[in-house]
């Protein structure tokens, strides 16, 4: 299947004195396409972080291996792509990457997992499902 | 004339351990109106840097003040409207607003100048043309 | 009295393509300024928020007029200084300023309210006392 | 010989609505852990950039893996540990850990390249020396 695609713009904010973007700006892009990702699944994050009882849900990332390939500027519009490549009972790993026009920019592998008051828990059925229909569709 | 709108979504980024929608971020967003709004009078903020045979050509801010009102959180969808307000010889003045839905969470007005290598510099004239075109839109 | 007064080192984060430091970055360093002056006053903002079995208690950001007036460059050594103005009922008016070397950069007027689950809340007794020690001191 | 050592206060800034600190902020702690490591081996990045005739010269992140493995709080002091690894012809290899007392919070391997006007760049001799210095330290 193909991969979740988000535009994201170059803004001011996301770039340092080198004049290119700032490096940890990669991640923020990479961050906002897996909650557009989750989003088009019917995952809104801050709905899950209310719908436990037993406290607060929430994904948060805990490994990340990224390369900068080449640098982005101010203005530019780019292409945060975002492909689930596997479904583990409680964490998922995700292939990003950030392009601009055809070039490649910025690639990485990322590893969420699901906590509950900070502790790792089951990815729930429902929610899986989801996921397994990403994977597959 | 209408104000520019510019639709900006809450990313976690964005958010304190308030759980709100962090003061500074409301600054970003306004910056990301205005280049917007520069953007659609075919104003691109990089190549005005790169313009000037003498040295860089940027509009920097002078002067804000700004109401937080009510707070935005993470997945809201904002719209920042940004109108021109007056053109000085050296400066624009700007009122720029952010509402979720109906309601308005803040209120700033933005001051800013152009400046070549840190020292003002007179608004050239097509540029003027352009703001006046947006003045008077 | 003398006002509080926090160094701060500008670092790549704070920077953006103009070469200088970002604007918004300044309202991170007056927000770390006003932090420390309250850890001064025995003030933890993360047990204040945990300290009301009602709700969450913060302060949060109500109204800023800032001036920018002269750029900061990475690698800059700045003094973020925080000066007490006035205490109202629920709200807290401060007067900061950031200097590099004898040179001030920016100067701002920030108005600050204590809110308990989103709304205004008379500042409690203890935490006033400390305070207005402050402004007398 | 002994690792570099920063420490770094906690703030607002760096905190997201989970009541974490945001996953970026480290990479932020981790490039500052990097300034003044090199700031300690007597190299400044802005005198850096404007050192060289044929253009501007940066260190830039080439490749990161990072691991997150406990969260980190508002007010929190953490110490950013680095460690320079090994010395290649165009990139240095560090190790940089954040630890929030005797608890490792995140750690990671980054590579870092020398670039100018955008192009790999040979690092220079008296440089090199600097870093083979912190190496046998």
């Amino acid at each position: 299947m193909g991969a979740h695609k988000l535009s994201v713009r170059v803004y001011y904010e996301d770039t340092d004195f080198s004049g290119f973007v700032y490096h940890a700006a990669y991640l923020r892009f990479m961050e906002r396409g897996r909650t557009e990702m989750l989003r088009e699944l019917g995952l809104l994050q801050r709905e899950l972080a209310l719908s436990e009882p037993a406290g607060t849900l929430f994904f948060v990332v805990r490994a990340m291996e990224i390369d900068f390939r080449r640098p982005a500027h101010m203005d530019d519009l780019l292409s945060v792509e975002t492909r689930l490549e596997a479904i583990g009972g409680v964490s998922l790993t995700m292939r990003q990457e950030i392009r601009g026009g055809d070039a490649l920019l910025s690639a990485a592998r990322v590893t969420v997992a699901l906590v509950l008051n900070g502790k790792p828990q089951r990815i729930p059925g429902p929610i899986r499902e989801k996921f397994e229909g990403s994977l597959a569709g």
